[in-house]
């Protein structure tokens, strides 16, 4: 084994992942646990687990790992060094970079999760391309941005924050999120939306699957609908697709991307969001961009944050003289 | 004389201009031509005596200039290396670096105007941003983006295509353009308003101001009438000011920049646009993003075209190993 090794790391809401990784993309093992996120020195003891567990699994020893990569489900500011995760509690200002590299005793690099994964689309695709966009819908809407082989972190670290671009005027609202991509082409706007259908017409497979699985309207129930044949769960995906494609647009024509990736739970719903999504893109973005983009869904399962992470890590050790 | 030289050259639709500039930022000649815009050998043709012209004018020797850098009014493609430049007549994949290179005898490199502005912005402002937007608003609309100190020119150089943002859902129209930031956010859109305004109601300064000018209501008109106190010139501005700053706000959530530069045209109407622009841009941005953001007039004269050109160059340069 001649290639460098490293420790990609994978702070998540709900799991932690660890995994070490050769420079050519190889996972040696994969740990997971459950995030404690109940304050931060339980989530911190846990990280460290993973950390250890991660390096005992791979049958290295700690001296062959050069750097750690770590990716938090939130930002990293490069001018405090320091880590700002909305939905952990406790976890604001918190110089994870500092207290990594104090207790595992490497090179420490933290970026955003979604940053991470972008770097993880570009480094294993087929065509390497050098200018991606990685655009995971979920509940939250955000990118990561790569531009020339190089990640765009912004000044404070929250480029990408997609799910903010303004697409409609009519939905502004007080909070200033209504009329925003995230209102409209979100997993919460699939579940509103065939709400209101539903409210007009009683018979929907929506109705049927959201019943067997506890009675909730989800964007998971409007999708499987939709795979078995049902109009309105169609048409509110093409919707949210829609209104997706023209901030996609956007995205494309600001930074003529070879490719968009798109991830998170949304993109579990396929072709039905796939669809009016590229058309959209196409019909509203600079004709130039958008006519040698390629549009795709993330192939890349649950490793993706480790893999990225660590590839995070190995950017960053190159950068250095 | 220590530091190195570079040549800039800034082919505008209308003009060319040309420049030797040291590394340091300083120019030492500055040659005006008119662009012949009458096909590409008489463009080419004007571009060599410019650069020639320059290089006399600046009292140094061919010898000493150790490279050339290009503006052009439009994009540069990577890929195949040409330019198209789609307001110039003949200028359809040209190439030119390469034209360049075999006439000057000096590494050439070649950029879209939009995007040497920016990099003469972050050259040339006292705080050396890292991540600077300058987006340039006249009859069309177009971003110059630098992200961690480096430009953003995307897979077929058409990065920045700011004016494609789809900004209102109400406003599609057949050919793409309407409900995107160039159509309510450009000098046309002034003009537009301010037509639609003046049918409503007779008096207004506009319409005094522009019978002065030749009759024709433009941009420019409305920026005058409302410096002189005019209501409805001022609201006209705040309107297109507001769509601006949601654009802006999309730009700002993405890239999350220093700061933001505007130029062109319309930012001579000054406060008039940049109060409500900012003040859209907050509203809608990201807020951890917008929060440390500054959007301020370009200060930059008519030379920046030139120094921008010559700072690409001196980048390329650096980047050669």
């Amino acid at each position: 084994m001649t290639k460098t090794l490293a420790l990609g790391l994978d702070l998540g809401g709900t799991k932690i992942a660890a995994g070490v990784v050769d420079s050519g993309g190889r996972l040696f093992s994969n740990v997971r646990l459950a995030t404690p996120a109940s304050g931060l020195s339980r989530d911190l003891a846990a990280l460290f687990d993973a950390a250890h567990a991660a390096v005992s699994a791979a049958r290295v020893s700690w001296k062959s790992i050069r750097a750690v990569g770590v990716g938090v489900p939130g930002a990293f500011d490069p001018k405090t060094e320091t880590v700002w995760a909305p939905n952990l509690p406790g976890w604001k200002k918190v110089p994870l970079k500092r207290l990594l590299e104090k207790a595992l005793r490497r090179p420490t690099f933290v970026e955003g999760d979604r940053n991470v994964q972008a770097l993880a689309e570009a480094w294993l695709a087929s065509d390497r391309p050098r200018n991606l966009v990685f655009l995971t819908v979920g509940t939250g809407i955000g990118a990561g941005l790569i531009a020339d082989g190089r990640l765009i972190a912004g000044t404070r670290g929250v480029a990408g924050a997609a799910g903010w671009l303004a697409i409609d005027s009519r939905w502004r609202g007080e909070f200033g999120r209504i009329g925003c991509l995230e209102f409209v082409g979100a997993g919460p706007a699939v579940a509103r939306l065939a709400e209101n259908a539903l409210r007009k017409r009683a018979r929907s497979l929506i109705r049927t699957i959201g019943e067997k699985r506890g009675g909730k309207i989800t964007a998971e129930v409007v999708a499987a609908a939709a795979r078995q044949g049902d109009a309105t769960a169609r048409r509110v995906l093409e919707e949210v697709g829609s209104n997706l494609g023209r901030g996609v647009a956007g995205i494309i024509s600001l930074l003529n991307p070879d490719v968009v990736v798109l991830g998170g739970g949304l993109a579990r719903a396929g072709d039905f969001i796939l669809r009016p999504l590229r058309r959209a893109a196409r019909q509203w973005g600079q004709p130039l961009a958008t006519r040698q983009v390629r549009i795709v869904r993330s192939e890349l399962g649950e490793d993706a944050g480790i893999l990225g992470a660590a590839r995070y890590a190995f950017m960053k050790l190159e950068e250095k003289p």
